[in-house]
């Protein structure tokens, strides 16, 4: 098929009536190489929707944001492979700040800093045991049903690492490593507790397993993946630990937990457990897997648990085989579309939402109802399933309007379309009068996640829908091979969609929350008290213990309290430096040519890097954050003596 | 001074009258500590100009882009301490390309890859010589006075490194470390040569050093500062090899080159030669030198030179000492304003614009007069000078409209200054009524680099300005104790400047250039060819040569070429993978878990990563690039045996 066949296709009702059908069938792997699925829609234009928008259509939402007024709402979004955390404005879809969490930042000395490198994790010989990372979903901690403004959470699926970040300072507070998880992808915090209703906040967070590995992966089983496994994991919000896991069969995708504190679940593809492409896609139906919490942590609080290896986090069955009694199972397996990709809670609290990816449908789920099937009072996992309606091709993620609206991500058709849940229920039931699909609009181009304004939570308002397209193609200037992703801001206001502004985004965002700006309260400036290796003027200066040297530095604009410092090659050299200065945004840096050190000290903030002075010679540590008129000026004399 | 009234002072033309008499006395020193100099204008408000904006004034250029419009300019920036170079387009402020230079990229696999980390430069044991740099100045390729679209070039002030990056694919592809140089600050190429009129393109780069340092820099005279010394260097634009250096007094700051090719120069602070802050503000002026450049390759190529240390790079002395005959001098040290900030070399090409920092003036040079002077035509190096005006407190850095007007940043009064050159040339011959300033406008705040659209050629459009501003403080939603960083987009086709909006930078873009989008003309796709090990199907496989192992792999949508791989524990496995998509966009990544191996490769490229197999166990190579419908499922096995 070549191109323009496709792009045809893509535009005509009834053949895409006729696509729909076909991708219902499991003849998928053979055509996947011949681009059906691929991101190739090449020439698709601008949309009516568009460009009705861009040619001044009535005025309703607009991205600008005029110079001086601020953005109305924050968007939290995962880097991708790039390893960072983002900040975005809205409707601006300006680029506030990066958050630097499993990579490396020169600017901000993340990974180059002593501080830092104890949160990252470190090898024996000091060096960081990991430099990448590969972020995909951003949530934040809850009370009452809505954001807190306390704490974020971002995973790295690369290295099976959950990262926390403080949302006072916007930074990065702890990471810890799940034992025994490959592949740890979908991620959310419970919001609240499933037995105290007095805890009305986040305690816990969920953390789903993909890929099968050998338990433990040490070398055993590697040719025989059968015997292979993944777990899920809970790790508590405060310390950062991980409290349990739960053996499962699949593959976790994305993780959602019920607004009554009972479920945690997980949409799940490769519940087939195969190890190769056709075995994942096998079976017509996946699921999406429900956990019992209360069931799982009194069988822990009972002692029914194993280990496995070295690790000593307690492990319970959830496989299917082990939970065939819903009275007693820990895990519900309600059966959804061919390897569903995302799932999401309604701002209501009743339904999960799962979309099919290979199958042109979503899945909606009542939470009710799996709560009758753990009590034994439903007949089958899919009585779960109140709603099934065919949405369009690639159906990847959901977000809501808080008025009983759906929006969902349509990666084949290149759009987003806007549904109602309980038409769609209603059509399930058997109503052919009900009118499930609102609206849809051209998204430009692929789009994998979509979230709306607030949509997480039971504050869903209903304002923008962010569409995280994974194809950006002809959109901007072009750049070379590599492209930018598109952000496509969305107008939901109304009836009909509207694309409002076509943002960039450096790979590879997946998922973001949109959280109104009171709920953010950030500390402008540091407490110089709350770091224990503050430098003050009574233990400022130069010590040394052996060949260990430590200089104790302040800073106040626009100079370094110590201009000259020597030490001997060969000396571990560990410099301290607290900012004396306390106006908003005087921050300072601190870069040793020569010798790669580099980071910077915010208002009242305390670092310190350790290093050997391994280079004989004089080098300038100079201020790199520009300070003050004197800023060039700003410099000290770093003597190494041979 | 408490800032209620500092804030005062600067809204009153008379106080601020009086504070620039004040600044320029040689007191400075002692009050910079009390904040006078610090970007501290806690309140000031949105200006008329950006509110008349703000509020519908007749409508001139806006930063909206409607979706699917692309900008009408490339903004070419450097990233200060992120390590990285970036593009925005203009209007939009949109972040089109982050571009991984001194930095590691976990996305990109800048860093990670052989080829990355062939650039970079390796230690013996393969590992990264420096993980961070400090870029300030991005300057592109000329010819004909215009940019041609091949090269660009920034510097890392960190480690005295000059990178390369190829305009087509906008990736960096030649790195190289000045020898003997520490804090290589600003960088310029040629125009064309200084004796060839064939050559009416850049063949040369410059680079000026900053710090003083022993030569070489291997542990003698740490205590005698008044020994050290500084280099300019002239860097080949093709091979990227150091042609030769200067030794020169003072810190170069920036760099510019004259149209006729005949000169670079610099403008330099610390001209005392001193190795403290007192020290280096002591003189009343400071310097702009000019190097002329055919009588430092002619003495080159008569072998009178030098060399320092382990380095073969000829040196000649530039120093003022060894220059006081103008018909044989290398060097003019043009006296200008106390330690300036910058120097602009005018559209027209006849001028020189030096900022005066610390003195409330520019300095405007006249490139003929400074022939003259090499000619022994001139008195002294002053009169080279043909203006001198007062343009407001802390100038920095000038920007042209190509119609004869100047547009300074003022750090401390927050403003830009509208200014025109022939007028202050006249004011400086003693027309009392020439109206030198024409217009200024409120920033926020504390602007640094300032540019206009194609402001550094001849085609200077007039256009845009964009005022890169140091400190944010309240103009984005607040992210914490770190601050992006303002870029204000200024429409400079009126008589009066107009802020047309607010962008965000990651800190810390100085510099950058503001380039037409028809100038850059970029490949979306690559050669394979121009790989030399790109893996085609006759050569893929996995082949062993004792106890190194090569995997030669393909990717296309959804797949790996192989889909499982064994090694035993202690190989050397080099994976080298090409991309057989040729989709434009569809790009696939590599990411090994527990390995920190993480890379992408676009359509047609090849990469290799070269990693010691030392952990047993099963590991998912997977795809991090969401390429695919079947994205999640695009996944090898790789095995290592215990």
């Amino acid at each position: 098929m070549d191109n323009a066949k496709k792009t045809k296709l893509n535009k005509e009702e009834p053949a895409v009536g006729a696509r729909r059908r076909f991708l219902g069938q499991s003849a998928l792997l053979g055509l996947a190489g011949a681009g059906l699925l691929t991101g190739c829609k090449e020439d698709a234009p601008v949309t009516k929707a568009a460009s009705a928008s861009a040619s001044g259509h009535a005025a309703r939402l607009t991205s600008e944001v005029e110079p001086g007024q601020l953005d109305d709402y924050y968007s939290l979004s995962s880097g991708g492979h790039s390893g960072e955390m983002r900040i975005f404005g809205i409707p601006s879809g300006r680029t506030i700040k990066r958050i630097p969490v499993f990579n490396i930042d020169p600017m901000t000395g993340w990974g180059i800093t002593n501080e830092s490198k104890a949160i990252i994790g470190t090898n024996p010989d000091g060096s960081l045991k990991y430099t990448t990372g590969d972020t995909h979903h951003v949530h934040g901690s809850y009370k009452d049903g809505t954001y807190d403004g306390k704490y974020l959470w971002v995973n790295d699926k690369m290295h099976s690492r959950i990262a926390r970040i403080r949302m006072d300072t916007m930074e990065c507070d702890k990471i810890t490593q799940l034992p025994n998880v490959m592949g740890y992808h979908g991620t959310f915090p419970d919001k609240r507790d499933p037995v105290d209703p007095n805890i009305n906040y986040t305690t816990r967070v969920f953390c789903g397993g993909e890929f099968h590995m050998p338990l433990p992966n040490d070398g055993h089983d590697l040719d025989d993946p059968s015997k292979w496994g993944v777990l899920f994991s809970c790790v508590d919000a405060e310390s950062m630990e991980v409290r349990w896991q739960v053996r499962i069969d699949g593959n976790c995708d994305l993780v959602a937990t019920s607004y009554d504190g009972k479920y945690a679940c997980s949409n799940q593809y490769n519940t087939e457990n195969a190890a190769d492409q056709a075995g994942m896609m096998s079976a017509e139906r996946d699921a999406c897997v429900f956990f019992d919490i209360a069931r799982i942590e009194k069988m822990i609080k009972d002692g029914k648990f194993t280990t496995i290896g070295k690790s000593k986090v307690p492990v319970v069955d959830g496989r299917k085989a082990a939970n065939q009694d819903p009275k007693t199972a820990l895990t519900c397996y309600v059966p959804v579309g061919k390897n569903p990709h995302g799932v999401n809670a309604s701002p209501d609290g009743k339904y999960m939402v799962c979309s099919g990816k290979l199958s042109p449908t979503a899945t909606v789920i009542e939470v009710a109802l799996v709560e009758k099937w753990f009590n034994g009072e439903l007949k089958t996992e899919r009585d779960a399933v109140v709603a099934e309606p065919e949405i369009g091709l690639g159906p990847l993620h959901t977000g809501f309007d808080g008025k009983g609206n759906a929006f969902t991500t349509l990666f084949l058709d290149s759009q987003i379309v806007k549904w109602n849940v309980d038409a769609a229920i209603k059509q399930f039931k058997g109503d052919k009068n009900a009118k499930v699909i609102l609206d849809k609009v051209d998204v430009h181009y692929q789009p994998g996640h979509g979230y709306a304004s607030m949509g997480e939570t039971k504050e869903a308002d209903g304002k923008y829908y962010n569409s995280g397209n994974k194809f950006s193609k002809d959109r901007f200037l072009p750049v070379g091979p590599l492209h930018v992703e598109t952000e496509q801001l969305i107008d939901i206001t109304g009836d009909k969609m509207r694309v409002i502004s076509d943002h960039t985004a450096y790979p590879e965002p997946h998922d973001a929350i949109i959280v109104r700006r009171d709920v953010v309260k950030t500390r402008q400036i540091y407490n110089m008290d709350d770091f224990p290796n503050a430098v003050k003027p009574e233990n400022a200066g130069i010590t040394r213990n052996g060949n260990k040297v430590h200089v104790r530095m302040m800073s106040v604009a626009p100079a370094y309290s110590i201009p000259v410092i020597k030490v001997k090659k060969g000396d571990e050299v560990t410099i301290t430096l607290t900012n004396h200065d306390k106006v908003e945004d005087l921050t300072h840096g601190c870069a040793i040519p020569m010798y790669n050190i580099n980071f910077i000290v915010n208002p009242q903030e305390t670092k310190s890097v350790t290093f050997k002075a391994d280079k004989p010679g004089a080098y300038w540590i100079y201020c790199t954050h520009f300070c003050h008129a004197l800023h060039l000026e700003m410099r000290s004399r770093f003597l190494v003596e041979a």
